[in-house]
């Protein structure tokens, strides 16, 4: 499906690295877009053809273009993780979103729900009886609240047990919201390469117990959803009707790990300069925990430089990088610009204002992260 | 020297929490400015008393507002770790700059460094010939750019030897750049509690052995520059001329664990809203990576909320943290607001836009990260 890998040289592992700009000042993310298109294609092809809905979590690229993209290519709306994504995406145009966290009504954030759901359908999720008191609050007098109940699935994160929604649904139906169906997350579905086989029957039980429970309570669930990048090539069957992938859209080594991409799928890169070869066996790299996070461990290691064989980010400083180069293989030299493939890409994206676009090496622009932050 | 604690509830391990102001929406920075202004006070009499010039690391706080109370008290001037944070601080007025880093000149930075030297007086951190090289090239013309040479101390990131300092100073002065001293990083004085005396002594062996090389050059040092904040309390003293510690003006559980601080030093806390109590053992609140980094260890957790008592932080995904709740101790409701101690505290100083200021609980206002992301 990628269609640029040509005029690109591969990296050894058959990652698609991305050419390096002159006089880039690093670190910087370098974004291909044909790949991101193709990931994009791919997705929504394989939802299609399930014929589930697929709505995108924008948390991933926090980018109003990308999620344009995203919708351009069929998604059924968008989910997001913070508020403040809800209200860039909602100010942006995105007329359907799904607020897929618990999030607490406080009299600050009631306010700028209601304000949300002027301009675009929103639901939200819910999975506690407090937090449905405080929602139901802030949509007291007007129409009511479309919410979802979460469920846990086996994370062991949110979510009440699944043979729970039923209650927790007609209490917030009790209390003026609409309860419209369940949602979980199979985040136990990337510990490694087999556990998103049993991630995908875990969710699709857990949705299927909810809905019944939901059913003894006469309320007929018309979202079940689930879904992320690992589990989305299986789960995307009934009793689910929706997924929620994120990282899909630009991969990284982690999903590489769990079998949820192919070395060609990896969209975004870090461009690092090499500024220090002092110590033998290594270089320092520009990029450090304020630019990749914290993400991987020192002995899996903290990323990868696909065109040093071999090399790999085993130590990590705010600023600095270590690069272990293998014996015989050649360091760069200090000056050099290397792309780096992240362990996991949300956290990074969060890191940087802006991307470098590229569409097989030639520059589409610099796109800004429209949701970076918005934390709260 | 914390001048405060009597008004303010103490943590059961003799931590200032702050007071969760009301309807307060999260994540936000909650920032205690008596204690802040008493760590300032407290390294910068150390500073003075031992005779060496004190030079913040910027990094940590990003803000200029803090980093003028620290010129205030008395120090030689800030050290900062990226170009950007140059350029946020020089524009702001500070006027005296180390860029304690090997920085690689391209055009671009080269334009953009000498536009600082317009301003402030730069000096420049340097590893290697070639960033010597393209530093000469960028000052080619002008006044000499004045120059540290970095040393190994024993962290195996940056530095050459220290008995090489004095080829390499004696190589940037033959590109035409002017060598002031030598500056070491002693990284690895934050391993555990035995670690900063250790390094400290790395340090001061590496300034004197850098010294007596730049000396055999015919290069007299007017600066040798150690010191971070776990080794401070031991290093200032000769050779070493000025200490350049970050974290002591908040202070976290990492330079806790070490003794780099006490309880009462914390001045910095994130506070969070607990939005799930669905699995039993734990809540949910809503700082994960993206608020926190991933600073800690599934083992030794990636925080605490010192008002739970033995509550920390096991495990964190983008938007979720999972707060392990003992045995025996209540868990917090939902809805409830908790400060969260962070294990490092200058990658979540990055992560936020702006801090919620408070002397002993009465708001002072709201501070901008002046410096946030700038990473390159």
């Amino acid at each position: 499906m990628t269609t640029t890998t040509n005029t690109i040289p591969a990296a050894p592992s058959g990652v698609v690295t991305p050419i390096i700009p002159p006089d880039l000042v690093t670190p910087a993310i370098l974004l291909d877009l044909a790949i991101v298109d193709a990931n994009i294609r791919r997705m929504q092809a394989h939802a299609t053809a399930a014929g589930v809905d697929l709505r995108p979590h924008v948390k991933t690229h926090k980018s109003i273009e990308v999620g344009r993209r995203q919708v351009a290519a069929g998604s059924a709306g968008i989910t997001a993780g913070t508020l403040g994504e809800v209200e860039v995406f909602a100010a942006a145009g995105f007329d359907d979103i799904f607020f897929a966290y618990p999030v607490f009504a406080t009299r600050a954030r009631a306010e700028r729900l209601r304000a949300v759901r002027e301009v675009a359908r929103l639901r939200v999720g819910l999975d506690s009886p407090a937090a449905a008191d405080a929602l139901a609050a802030a949509f007291a007098g007007g129409a009511p609240l479309e919410v979802l109940v979460e469920v846990d699935c086996g994370a062991r994160r949110c979510g009440v047990p699944p043979v729970e929604a039923g209650a927790l649904a007609a209490y917030a139906r009790a209390r003026g919201l609409l309860p419209v169906g369940a949602y979980t997350y199979p985040g136990h579905g990337d510990r490694d390469a087999a556990a998103p086989a049993e991630a995908s029957e875990d969710e699709l039980e857990a949705l299927a117990t909810a809905a019944d429970a939901m059913r003894a309570e006469g309320i007929e669930p018309v979202v079940l959803s689930g879904g992320s990048t690992p589990t989305s090539s299986r789960s995307a069957r009934a009793p689910l009707t929706e997924l929620r992938p994120g990282e899909y859209v630009y991969n990284d080594l982690g999903k590489l790990r769990v079998g949820a991409c192919r070395p060609a799928d990896l969209a975004f890169f870090v461009a690092a300069t090499v500024v220090s070869d002092a110590v033998p066996g290594q270089v320092i790299v520009d990029v450090g925990t304020k630019a990749l996070g914290r993400e991987g461990s020192e002995a899996r290691g903290y990323g990868t430089a696909p065109t040093v064989p071999g090399a790999v980010l085993t130590k990590l400083n705010e600023y600095h990088g270590y690069l272990a180069v293998p014996d015989g293989v050649a360091r760069p030299h200090v000056g050099e610009v290397l792309a780096i493939a992240p362990n996991h890409v949300c956290p990074v994206v969060n890191l940087f204002d802006d991307m470098l676009v590229h569409e097989a090496g030639r520059p589409v622009g610099r796109w800004p992260v429209d949701a970076r932050g918005h934390l709260s």
